[in-house]
């Protein structure tokens, strides 16, 4: 895409309402747009991050068998009243109406799997969703990180037996390794035992990924590398380990063992009269989008993952006063574009060199190319990666080939 | 994918709460499921069928140079108090809370375009989302044709003259068409002169389709091919034309000049202080998704035009007790898969062969591919397309061949 045609402009300036890092960033960045406390427009740069985690949290779902539907965000009264849900302090009420907004989703999906689940030979079973929820959060001052109106992919598994559902969570857990990882985060994200499982133990597990501005506190274990959220840390591992390192994290994801909690209100059963056992797996993918931003960043602005990335490439063509620098620019574009790389193509004729350099930082596309009259005398573009001070020049001829390798 | 691991059951009986024939027809096919009046899920058929249309939709927005964005639906009463739409009917409040809930965006988009415009030489701009609207609807009756909550794609565009809005206008209403001519709906929909336009002659524009089922009434002019809407009809045509044909019709998508409405309130100007010019242009998808099974069905359900379709092949393996026939439906699933097909493989082993083809015709996908002892016998298959009586046998070695050109 062309960035003179690009909706938003960047601005240098940190918006005065906002003290989260992630998103002072997005804002300043053209990424998104605060309408209200915890609630953002996102603009195509943001849009199009947005979608790419979706998309890779859709694949890892799909490759686990998890079939996609998508609930309403307008629920009624009568379903939560059964399980002691209406008056929490979570949920949006519609006013005149018995109608509530979706902070999750069990009260609709399991009456809904009584009509489609009719015997073990139905089982298991996972479903999935990736929706907006809403969430009346009296302080929502984490940018994208605790929204009151946030996209979230929310999973409900249903089973025969406790073997079966432990076998599922366990798949689950694996596929949400296959996301961070693809995201970026693998080596700061950490499996942790946490409270509030409805079942067995009353343990769940989160995922949590370490950065100064995580709002958790998290104890790594030296020995084994398993942690352990500070809420249950009890000085010891199930290791054995007795010492361990205090991180700050932000949760990017929780897995609940719900046993027959929802099924027993819904009295969903199998065809011997035996109430499923259900499991729940919430990943919130803006959250996730905003503690990328907050992990990757350094003083100058952002510094995307590839497979998140809004483009691949920030194209940058300085001297646009110059017709044979231009035109060349306008070739490379084409050239890049019919080899299915993703550029953002910095074609401002109104901008200067250090204002559209500047720019390339803040935006944090992975790998900047620049043409100009310099690189031109050597038949090359610069080619650089975001985060990385060394820039290499490129025979134009050979770019292709050099991307392909470097990519 | 497999129909034994599908999450859906179709049922046989016509829903008792439901009026329509989307309805009725979407819940025997598992594609929907009613939580309350308008408001449905999307089960795993029907999230196929509304991402097809949003992707059509998608591509020619992108086609026309729009950009995506994404807005919230929690919006705050201040930006409606200021165009005195807070307290129209259409609006859902949440209680206790200055916010309520998107059923249309100009309120959220003009305040934002103040941000990004800068200049004229910002213009002309598109912008578009496609994102679940609130519209509180006393009496929604007719299925996913008008819901409580539905899946929308709004374009709002702004300009420095009216020439530039005239030109876009133009621009959209051949995209729009091309929509509805992937959607197989072509034929049956008439571009129609409709009151409610807030500029020039109060004049705006819709999309009907026709179909008995068809809130809305308009005439098709005998001479030109255009039609009016009942509302404005004053018995003689644009083109000198007096004869008309009646018909009742569904309104799929509507396009407004609003003129400076909009960014008059917001104060939304160029550099010069003159105010931008604005068009917006709806198109329910959901609601597009419903027409289309309004208008194409038969006394056993649907029949999906191909584009828009949850897959493209229903393979039924009937004699499922004999080993042969199952080895060799699984091999064509194989072939048909690694060929890109999107392929539904009714492998189920506990209905009847009535049961599968039933159901078939239930679902409606455009081409049944079905394997038994009788076809096998001939090393064949038997394909029919959902909607015509001739089935033909085409032998196994030659159906990729067969199906690239048929399809």
């Amino acid at each position: 895409m062309k960035q003179a045609d690009l909706l938003t402009k960047t601005v240098k300036e940190n918006p005065k309402d906002e003290v989260s890092l992630n998103a002072k960033l997005l804002t300043r960045g053209g990424f998104v747009d605060k309408l209200a406390s915890g609630i953002y427009t996102y603009l195509p740069l943001g849009l199009r991050v947005l979608n790419n985690i979706k998309k890779i949290v859709k694949e890892e779902m799909d490759n686990i068998g998890a079939q996609e539907i998508l609930m309403p965000s307008l629920l009624p009264k009568e379903n939560w009243e059964k399980t002691g849900r209406w008056n929490v302090e979570e949920m949006y009420k519609i006013h005149d109406e018995n109608l509530g907004l979706g902070w999750t989703h069990e009260e609709i999906i399991t009456p809904l799997m009584k009509k489609h689940i009719l015997s073990s030979h139905d089982l298991p079973k996972g479903i999935y969703q990736i929706q907006s929820k809403f969430r009346n959060e009296p302080r929502a001052k984490s940018g994208i990180l605790r929204g009151r109106e946030f996209l979230m992919k929310d999973l409900y598994s249903f089973h025969d037996s406790e073997e079966s559902l432990d076998e599922y969570y366990e798949k689950v857990k694996q596929a949400y390794f296959r996301i961070y990882e693809r995201c970026g985060l693998k080596e700061k994200t950490y499996l942790t035992l946490a409270g509030g499982g409805a079942f067995t133990n009353g343990f769940s597990h989160e995922f949590q990924t370490i950065t100064s501005a995580g709002e958790d506190i998290i104890y790594i274990c030296k020995k084994c590398g398993n942690a352990i959220n500070k809420e249950v840390f009890d000085k010891k591992c199930s290791c054995g380990g007795k010492d361990f390192v205090e991180e700050k994290s932000i949760e990017v994801g929780n897995i609940f063992k719900l046993g027959t909690k929802y099924s027993e209100v819904f009295d969903l059963k199998d065809e011997n009269g035996k109430h499923l056992i259900m499991g729940c797996y919430g990943l919130g993918i803006s959250r996730l989008m905003g503690s990328i931003v907050e992990v990757f960043n350094d003083d100058k602005g952002m510094i995307w993952p590839k497979n998140v990335a809004p483009f691949l490439i920030h194209l940058v063509s300085l001297d646009m006063g110059d017709v044979d620098v231009k035109q060349k620019a306008e070739e490379i574009y084409s050239i890049l574009q019919n080899s299915n790389l993703e550029v953002l193509y910095d074609n401002r004729d109104d901008k200067t060199a250090g204002e559209k350099l500047n720019d390339c930082d803040l935006i944090g596309i992975p790998l900047r190319i620049v043409v100009s009259q310099k690189t031109l005398k050597e038949e090359s573009v610069e080619v650089k990666k975001r985060g990385e001070k060394k820039a290499e020049l490129v025979k134009i001829k050979d770019l292709i080939d050099f991307l392909k390798n470097d990519i």
